[in-house]
């Protein structure tokens, strides 16, 4: 049975719905978790679950990273934290996988620390889900690297295909890069130099560039991007909905009209959100580094705590860090390269 | 009176809507206008409105660029169109400004070869104003350069604040630059080369690193960034604010009670959609060339056009190229450099 160690007290609603998340994983899943982090405080969380019987288990440690932490101080310091525990399990084949809902910089550094990365791969992603009007869309990096190569961006695209493929269950995924244009020849200097690579990849069904307005389009499967563009990406759409969300609450409120409107409406608007929620997928992966690493919104519940194990079991399941392994010796390398 | 060349033949709604806008700010803003295209199309538009008495005229030509045309081929090889007429006049002192609603890029092209840079001035930009949720923004650069320096990240956020403080009326404007993390230290190296200059600027009101999740809560009234990141920026969040409209127009359609909620809400949420439309705001400059150019929206109405022109206006009397020529002499110095 595929194993994962759950990291505890990560997350801003841990440990209870990080335990409840677990409980709900192990009932269903067919999967057995490890609960790491203050054994106390996670006992005093099962008391509130039946869990007699199923593959449940807890390692006590003391030290947690907390979301205030600087990432590489506290993965070369908290060498005690719920992360480094786990993530050492990974390593030592005691765990199949691991999953945080806590700081997803610290769990980077300390993913680099503990597991290291794949041979071959130069540097590992941060990824995330992003809905689409027609699903969502699989973006990385979103911060892991502020200054990216070409070869980099080439290996995210390399390893973003292989795990929604496998992982996500999406054949032959169209995979993009961002740019600001569509047109070949149109990017920075970055962009320009990573599309030949792109392109003369094998096996890789690469549409060319997108552009911001087209990813939520649905357009691709898989966008690759520097980690700087990706995180002012991704926080930009959350600001914009955001700022949506608050005028639409502020306009509303102003009018018993609207409001009765607004009522009648909620049905509709909650499967809006649902569609937008990230609760749904779990966790995106930290591609690149050697062992299956989930790391989950800070604001995820029970049910994106479940969620994420079953992406990280899949993660097992799937081989995708084998499957990356194996397509190192082709990782910045291209068509005619390899048939050198 | 301040004379403004206006390019009848640019924008989706051209050329009528561009010749309503030129007559509403003729008849409202104390301003002469010079229509500026297809002789025949403009006065045939002409026919639909009063205008004897105001200062309007009339300068033919045949050629446009196209929203399709490559911007730097047209700039180079359409010399007789509607951008490179008005352009001229401005040049040659027989307009003070120039307002279009066509091809931005072709805009800038065409502004760089016949308007020239601010004498000092490395890099012209492309701004625009963005929805906050306390009002609006100004960002720059939006597209103009997709690989920048940080001596032309440091002569937008100069030029930038100039044009906010006496144009939009903004006192002190708060100035933020675009990063991955609002913590000092975070950034890729663009960013981390450039604050240090920004920091060292006299008279500019530097609040430091915004990220993208910011932008929309307005704590910034002017943000720079390179090109690339701004387009991408700029372009994700249309692409959000669309998918949100779409996944509520999909959800509400299903659903008898929904739709009369929707019915109900109508008037609050035009209220959302003025708050965030770009019309009240006319267009944004291209900072940096020498002489006002307004490029406004390609699918700006009469409104947005007299806005555009009411813009060009207001640049031309409170002299911000004068300004942005004034501070050449630091531009892109440091406090120190200045000081010996």
């Amino acid at each position: 049975m595929v194993k994962i160690a759950l990291d505890a007290m990560g997350g801003d609603y841990a440990p209870q719905e990080i335990v409840a998340g677990g409980v709900m994983a192990v009932k269903e899943l067919e999967v057995e978790v490890v609960l790491i982090g203050r054994e106390d405080e996670i006992r005093k969380e099962l008391e509130n679950h039946d869990t007699s019987g199923f593959p449940l288990s807890v390692v006590h440690t003391d030290e947690v990273i907390e979301m205030t932490d600087h990432p590489a101080t506290a993965a070369k310091t908290k060498k005690r934290s719920s992360m480094h525990v786990g993530m050492r399990l990974v390593k030592n084949g005691e765990a199949d996988g691991f999953v945080t809902m806590g700081n997803s910089g610290g769990a980077l550094a300390t993913a680099l620390f503990v597991l290291g990365r794949i041979p071959g791969v130069k540097r590992p992603a941060l990824a995330t889900i992003y809905p689409t009007i027609k699903g969502y869309t699989f973006l990385l990096d979103i911060g892991a690297n502020a200054d990216c190569k070409p070869e980099y961006l080439h290996q995210f695209a390399i390893m973003g295909n292989i795990y929604v493929r496998d992982v996500l269950g999406v054949k032959n995924p169209r995979v993009g890069i961002i740019s600001n244009g569509e047109e070949r020849g149109k990017g920075n200097k970055l962009v320009l130099d990573t599309v030949p690579l792109l392109e003369s990849t094998p096996d890789l069904n690469f549409i060319g560039n997108v552009e911001g307005k087209d990813v939520a389009r649905g357009v691709a499967d898989v966008v690759v991007m520097d980690g700087f563009t990706g995180n002012v990406l991704l926080k930009g759409s959350e600001g914009i909905a955001w700022m949506l969300g608050k005028m639409i609450e502020q306009e509303v409120k102003k009018s018993p009209v609207a409001i009765l409107g607004a009522l009648l409406m909620k049905g509709a608007m909650k499967k809006v959100l649902a569609r937008t929620d990230y609760k749904e997928y779990g966790g995106a992966p930290l591609l690149g580094v050697n062992g299956n690493v989930i790391v989950g919104h800070g604001r995820s519940n029970r049910i994106a705590v479940r969620n994420a194990i079953r992406v990280a079991k899949s993660m097992t399941e799937r081989g995708v860090i084998e499957s990356i392994g194996k397509h190192s010796g082709i990782i910045g390398r291209t068509k005619d390269e390899i048939d050198d």
